[in-house]
Order: structure tokens, then C-alpha cells, then sequence
């Protein structure tokens, strides 16, 4: 969907749209030496899963990427790795509101590239740490933009906030009710948030860290706010890692091959299992007629080998004896089996490659 | 450790100290049917994790659990079954606050058991959905409370906190800074809670979520503001229940008897392993000599069935072969037989027990 087609809202598909995503943070409430946008989950970096995310949106088309000045090289890895395209790194400043003027200056100033990029029209600003934006919200907050020239997404809040005085009591608390937690991402028209940041006081560009804060005070312009889903949330703590991965896995494609050894009444088996299977994955049966009920070392060692092998192309084979001596029994033995396969794809564990496993 | 020994600061340890766990909520924001407090996490309600993270506590005299009539039986089975001591359900009202001042009026009205309980001089107020509570906290609120009449326990700001106007536009972004999430748990001097909560309007009761307003604007008591740890967050969406699971996980008892068909250098192997592992889990190495590399259909049959058997007892029994033809190749061998089980431990998969694995 592009803004301006679809239920999402309206807005023409011709704006141009550029992203920055800052992505120079230390990731020091991780409890981790590694910045949380670089940690691997399911064995790729946070930050390439929400370039995806950008990416896959058409009408964006540059996406601007600020590391700290260590960090460039693995950025440039990850984006060689994973093909990222339209994707372009700029080297971030000591503060976040300082890596996101330089990722605008790109746009706006020769500094940076070698040619000045087109100037777009409106600019998503997006953490990267936020992998599971949706198009829906980032065409709501662009749409927005345009017409109020910024907007953010938001959330209700999940903890009352309250004010400490100086001694350390209760000041007083808010009522949840009236506030709201201002979250990504955020849209702005360029010349606005662009010119709140030539205005704007070292004092802010050091402690602050609210971009809808800025275009208030430096331009005036109250910023829609947008109400976000729960998907928004910024991976922060290690449990946010954890719940980062459980999502991925369940995202995942779930499609699964399976090859069986079985001799006979293969197609009842494929229709049994298709059944139970059907709205998880889909499943291929295949089926190799000379391959004996006893497998011998020699042919699990030949198992592990090639699975070894296709693994590097991130293809998981596992093997799955299905056997049953009863035709009263084959129901049975087709639940086992897929349970067996299910389990598999829940926990998409690299250790297991290779083995043979009985249903 | 009991408040007024150790390090986590002092106060006698002959505080009467109670606790009381609302667990009355609908879980609307999960997404879910059940409760977000009665799901499972590895097989287990999250509400016994948090009800087990108080009652090992051995200065918490009673723990009083409020949930909403519906699931009363539910609550009552789950003790029974995890074998909960000093709990006592209480039903909860249609509010948060209705439900806590229920939990409280146990220990001061006769509504609610044949006899009166004693009086705590110090309750803690603590929401089942927070599995992940230490000791350490509780002690730092309880002393807190003595003291200063509340206390709870403050974390920092995750996201900005805004307010927004009529129109939806952005009126104020607050200074991140100067204001705190309030999480809990909280601790109160049960006068000060229970006088507040008599004087609380039918307005506070039924639209209020803090506890420690109450404590303010009905008894002028400033709460202690307690810094707590990133552990205290509150179960609220899918993903943190995502989150709950990989941490107690990772929390289980990191024991495992591995028994192997190995028919020589059993030493060697054990040894090896061992030294791979020692940092992770223990293991226990069992031989067998009678069993011969060749394992038929019927064996696997039975070590299925096994392990179907004793899985009813929570313990997960994997079979692993480790074979190999030399000794150089040992090393390689038994590294293999390590990741394997590591990968087991990590995942618990229940559909993969019985299966025979070859390192």
C-alpha cells in the first residue's frame, strides 16, 4: 500500500519519503557490551530486521542509517550480508537528537556525500530498535505529517508516572488517563524538523531526546499524535531480546519439507499429516522407496553431513522416521509426527540438524 | 535475609509483615482469553511464580491473593496443585483498588474468614503479574514503609511521556528526566493503607490505579521512593509473557543426568563433557554395556515410552548416542554430544522426548 491508496488513509503516492534511523545508541541498559541494535536474534543483527521492515515499503526511498563512528563497518557488513538496498550510512554525533541532524544533513548539505541527495518531502524518523513496524502506521504518521507538518505514533501508558521531590518522596503522580507514552515513528515535513534543529540550543541537542519537542518549540507546530499498536515497542532491556526472538520465530515462514521413509500408504500418511498440519505449515511429503527401516551410522553420519551442509544456506533438514506396523495405529503415528514437526519449527534449533527422530 | 540483617539495609526483624497480590485482571490488553495471571509459562500459571517469589520469603507471614469470583476455583486448584502455603484467596471487586482494600479487610473486618488474622504492621502491595520480584526490593520497600508511612518501587522512564490536547495534537512533552515509572511492589503501614482506603472516594475507588496517590491525598503521606531493578516489570502484552518464559528458563535448574551408550573410554568421555559443560549444568554419566550400537525399532518404542512415563514427574528424558570410530575424533565427538544437550536444556521441548540423538 501506498499513502494515498488503501484503507490505511489517503495522501498522494508521489510525496517523496525518506527514513533516518538512529542507531548509535550503547545499548548500556542491555546489561550487554553489544549495542542492542547489533544483537543477533535468531542469528541476524536487530537493526538489519527493521531496515527490512523500511525497505519492503515502496514509496520510502532512501533509508538513512546513523551508527557511531565504530560502528560503520559493521553496518556496512550487515548491509553487504543481507542485500539491504537504498540504504545509505551516515556517522552519527555524542547524542541522539545529534545523529538525527546528521542523518537529515544528508538531504540538505554537501557534507556528507558526494552528490546532495533530493531533499524529500516528508522524513520518518525511526529507531532501530523498533523491528516491527507495520506500513499502516508509518503511511498514518507520513499522511499526518503532511497536513500538520509532524506526527508521532503513541501508546497508552503501562506504569503510572510520578514526581519525585528532592528528598526522594512522592511529589505527586500523574493521571494516567491524560498522558500518553510518545513512541516511533515519527513523521515530520523536512523544512520543519530540518529548521527546528538549525534553531535548536546545544542544551536541547545534548538532553533532549523528543523529536515531536522540538518542532513545538522551534517551529510551533503541534505534532499529530497517531495511536500505534502494541507492535511498537523499543527493544531495551534483555527480556525485549527474548521477546524480540519468540516473535520472530513465530513470524517466521512456515513452510517445512518433509522427507519420510515410508514404504507404503504413503499418500494416506501425506493426506493425514496435511490435515493436522494445514494451518500451521505446509508440507511437502517426499518419499524414497529404497532406504531401509535400519539406518546404519554410515547413513545418519550422511544425514548430519548434508544438513551440515544446506545449513549454511539457512535451510534446516531434520530427518523423521514415520512407521507404524498397524494401519489402526497410522492416526496416531501421524499425530506424533506432527507434533514432532511442530516442535522442530517452534524451537528452529540448529543443534538438532541432522538427527533422525521417530514418530 | 530478613529486614533488619544483611545488607539490604535494617529494621527489625519482628515486623509483622503481610502481602497482598491482586490478580484480578481481565487481560484485555494480552489479547488473549485467559487472564494474563493464569497463563501458562513452561506448563505453569504465571500468578504460582509470583505467589513462589513471596512465600520464599520467610518474614512474609501471610500472602493474600485476589482474584475475581470466575476464577476462585481456578486460583484454589493452582495452590493445591503447586503446593502454596500461607496463601489465602480473597474475592476481588469490579476495580483494582476495590479488589486491594478487599485483600486488606481480612486482617481488619470479619467479612471475610471465620477468624480475624493479626494484623500486619507493614503490607506490601504487589501485582501478580510480577514474577520476577527479589528479596531484596521487598526488604528495601518494607523498611521504607516503617519509616516513612509508603514507599514503592520507581524505575526510569522507557519512553517520553506526553500530554495531548483536545484536537490530538501534542499540548506538552514532560522532561524525561524528572519524572518515574511507579511500578511495584509498594509497601505501606497497613494504618496508613487501610485509613485510606476508607476514606477514599467512590471516584478514587473505581477509576484510580496508585496506590501511593491514596496514601497522599487521603493520609498526607509522602511515599519513599525506592530505585528498583528492570526484573520488576509487569506482564502486560503477549510479547512479555515471550519474555517470562526465556527467563525462567533460563532460571530452571541447570541439572541433567545424561545416560549414554557408550562402550568404551567412558572416562574419557565423561571427563570431557564434563569439562565442556561445567560451566552450564552438571552432568551425570550413566553407562550402559549390555546395549549395542545397532538400537531396533523396539527399543526406541521403549525408550519413548519411558519417557512418556516419567515426563508426568517434569522430567524430560532424551536418549544420546555418542559413537565414534577414533580417538582423535573424540574431541569432536563429545563437543557435539555438548551442544546437543545444551540445546535440549535451552529449548525443553516436550514433543522431543524419547528420541534417540547421535552426537
Amino acid at each position: 500500500m501506498e499513502p494515498g491508496s488503501g484503507s490505511g488513509g489517503a495522501g498522494p503516492a508521489v510525496t517523496p519519503v525518506a527514513a533516518v534511523l538512529p542507531a548509535g545508541g550503547s545499548g548500556e541498559r542491555l546489561g550487554s557490551a553489544t549495542p542492542k541494535q547489533f544483537c543477533a536474534v535468531q542469528g541476524r543483527p536487530l537493526v538489519s530486521y527493521t531496515v527490512r521492515a523500511m525497505e519492503r515499503i515502496s514509496w520510502i526511498s532512501k533509508i538513512i542509517v546513523v551508527v557511531s563512528p565504530e560502528n560503520i563497518e559493521t553496518m556496512k557488513s550487515i548491509i553487504e550480508k543481507y542485500g539491504h538496498e537504498r540504504v545509505m550510512i551516515v556517522e552519527g554525533g555524542i547524542t541522539r537528537h545529534r545523529s538525527i541532524f546528521n542523518g537529515l544533513k544528508v538531504f540538505a548539505e554537501n557534507e556528507f556525500s558526494n552528490h546532495l541527495l533530493q531533499k524529500p518531502e516528508v522524513v520518518i524518523i525511526h529507531d532501530a530498535v523498533r523491528p516491527f513496524v507495520e506500513e499502516d502506521i508509518l503511511s498514518k504518521v507520513v499522511l499526518a505529517a503532511k497536513e500538520h507538518g509532524a506526527a508521532g505514533a503513541i501508546r497508552p501508558l503501562v506504569s503510572t508516572v510520578i514526581a519525585s521531590a528532592a528528598d526522594g518522596c512522592l511529589d505527586h503522580s500523574l493521571e494516567r488517563a491524560r498522558y500518553r507514552a510518545s513512541e516511533m515513528p515519527q513523521a515530520f515535513l523536512f523544512d520543519v524538523i530540518y529548521e527546528a534543529y538549525q534553531q535548536c540550543t546545544d542544551y536541547d541537542l545534548d538532553y533532549g531526546t523528543e523529536c515531536l519537542h522540538l518542532a513545538l518549540k522551534y517551529c510551533n507546530t503541534n505534532a499529530k499524535l497517531v495511536e500505534g499498536t502494541a507492535d511498537l515497542w523499543k527493544v531495551t532491556y534483555k527480556r525485549d531480546l527474548y521477546a524480540a526472538e519468540s516473535i520472530i520465530k513465530d513470524n517466521l515462514s512456515q513452510q517445512v519439507c518433509v522427507i519420510t521413509y515410508v514404504k507404503e500408504a504413503v499418500a494416506q500418511v501425506g493426506f493425514l499429516l496435511h490435515e493436522y498440519l494445514k494451518s500451521q505449515i505446509k508440507v511437502h511429503l517426499g518419499v524414497s522407496e529404497n532406504i531401509s527401516f535400519s539406518i546404519g551410522m554410515e547413513e545418519l553420519t550422511r544425514i548430519k553431513k548434508f544438513a551440515r551442509e544446506v545449513k549454511k544456506k539457512n535451510i534446516l533438514v531434520y530427518g523423521l522416521l514415520i512407521q507404524y506396523k498397524d494401519h489402526l495405529l497410522l492416526q496416531e503415528t501421524v499425530n506424533s509426527a506432527a507434533a514432532l514437526i511442530m516442535a522442530l519449527i517452534k524451537d528452529r534449533n540448529p543443534e538438532l540438524i541432522g538427527q533422525l527422530l521417530v514418530a
